[in-house]
């Protein structure tokens, strides 16, 4: 039996699965992300939801020796295990002025939890999505490949020989805060200005147009010229930044899932697809571009495939 | 006793080392690239400079049953075999406008040779680079690192995880062709408008800017503003491509060689460093900008860092 750890700004949620290869969960608890008391308050609260889940499933704790913890990033080491330097749970990063009710600079997760699991792995949580997506999705047979979430931010795993890329730090996949263009006026939250994250996550859209992502989608899928423009321009910064993956990783396929992408996959897939093939064919000839194959979903099996078993 | 052969656009190198790590050349052989007959002109051309390599150095060339192949890129695959799709080689790839004294759409590489050799590694010249910089240079002990020459290209070698990046087809670090700001003028050898190559290379700033680049830093290290403008611009750009491979790789450690670098990298080197350290601290900090360890070398020792003992 092993646990499945998925650490959000907003929530956290635990699972219970049983060993093996099939992509199943028991049981689910979910609670608001702690955010107050000392920093281990959060690893308190995983275990505490570990012992619910195991009750609601009717299994012993001590039968629970695996973990996989698919985490919002980005991660710094200490001693080396890996700690949150996630902006929004770490009230001291960014200041009072962020309104986060701690003044935590980092958040132990590896240290804590490796002393209740004998077996545990800690990923950024497009890490653990691409995990999935190779394994039960769209990306299985794919040596050289990426995931990448188009939501309220942007994130990307790799893959590239067979291998997924972690890092100095465990935060490989951070393209969403590389630069395509410049712009000075789009303000990212990790400081950079103009980023591809300033840009076009969801977030980002609202701030920039006045309305949210769904409003310019749904009216630019209508052919509402102003809207379709916008989308166009949208699609020109994300599809730089996957044939940017590409130029630099040589990748072979790409997976995309997260809510902005995921509603208006068939209107926005094949104008990313075309940013890509536009440019340096002895690269990005027969590079493929699909919706995440475990659908909406990839999220819930995202922490249960990096669970040891 | 092993062969380090270097395949450039315009002459092919071929060196003779003995077995062992030290960096060592006995006997070295070049010609101009061969460009006419059959596309096995290339092959033949370099098992020829290796014999004439061995009756330098007075060795039986049965002894020499190893070779390391650096070779300027891309790459594409044939029966799982590289073959070069070179545009300075491959006459049939731009057509005749190009001037090339042949029609060749790819040329054979690993396939002819490994008749030859029982061990070979065939790899893009910067990857080879960054071998020898990890084995002998600025980037000993760095499992997460890139090299970059800037030079009459941009060219990069990757290492993550300890691992070197290779790709679907060995093209992994062709970053040189990624976008990071929109330009509609500068035209690259592929083809795209407006990549990192087109605006910086070496032979873009002469054709940008009209005078070559030991004009433009010669004048900005003496403090000339219009060149130190320039130079301030070209940095920014190069600048943004290594902090975008920071930020999408995690990296730890930068090696920069190449000849537009290398005569200014006093001058040169703090402006991209300050460039990558500008943004996302969390995935920048303690991130080290060096030059070549093995200085105005690393491309000779590059072939010997792949050929197998």
């Amino acid at each position: 039996m092993k646990a499945c750890i998925d650490i959000g700004g907003t929530k956290v949620a635990v699972g219970l699965a049983p060993a093996g290869a099939k992509p199943e969960i028991l049981a689910r608890q979910s609670e608001p992300t702690a955010k107050t008391g000392t920093p281990l308050a959060l690893s308190e609260q995983i275990l505490r939801l570990v012992d619910a889940a195991c009750a609601e499933a009717g299994v012993d704790p001590a039968q629970v020796q695996a973990a996989g913890v698919s985490s919002a990033g980005p991660f710094a080491k200490r001693d080396g295990c890996i700690e949150l330097v996630t902006p929004n749970i770490c009230g001291g990063l960014a200041g009072p002025a962020r309104g986060l009710p701690n003044d935590w600079m980092s958040v132990p997760v590896e240290a804590p939890l490796a002393r209740r699991f004998a077996r545990l792995r800690v990923e950024n949580d497009c890490v653990a999505a691409l995990e999935a997506e190779r394994r039960w999705g769209a990306l299985q047979g794919a040596d050289h490949c990426a995931y990448v979430t188009w939501s309220t931010g942007i994130g990307v795993g790799l893959c590239v020989d067979g291998r997924v890329l972690r890092g100095k730090n465990g935060n490989a996949g951070h393209a969403g805060h590389s630069f395509v263009r410049e712009d000075a006026q789009a303000l990212c939250g990790c400081g950079n200005v103009g980023d591809v994250e300033a840009l076009v996550a969801g977030n980002a859209i609202a701030r920039r147009f006045g309305q949210d992502a769904a409003h310019w989608l749904g009216r630019a899928s209508q052919g509402d010229a102003q809207a379709v423009a916008t989308v166009d321009d949208l699609c020109r910064v994300l599809g730089r930044m996957l044939y940017n993956l590409v130029a630099t990783l040589d990748l072979e396929r790409i997976s995309l899932g997260g809510s902005v992408f995921w509603h208006h996959r068939a209107y926005l897939l094949p104008k990313l697809q075309a940013e890509v093939l536009a440019h340096f064919p002895a690269l990005t000839q027969g590079v493929l571009l699909q919706p995440a194959g475990l659908q909406d979903r990839v999220g819930d099996f995202a922490a249960l495939a990096l669970a040891p078993d």
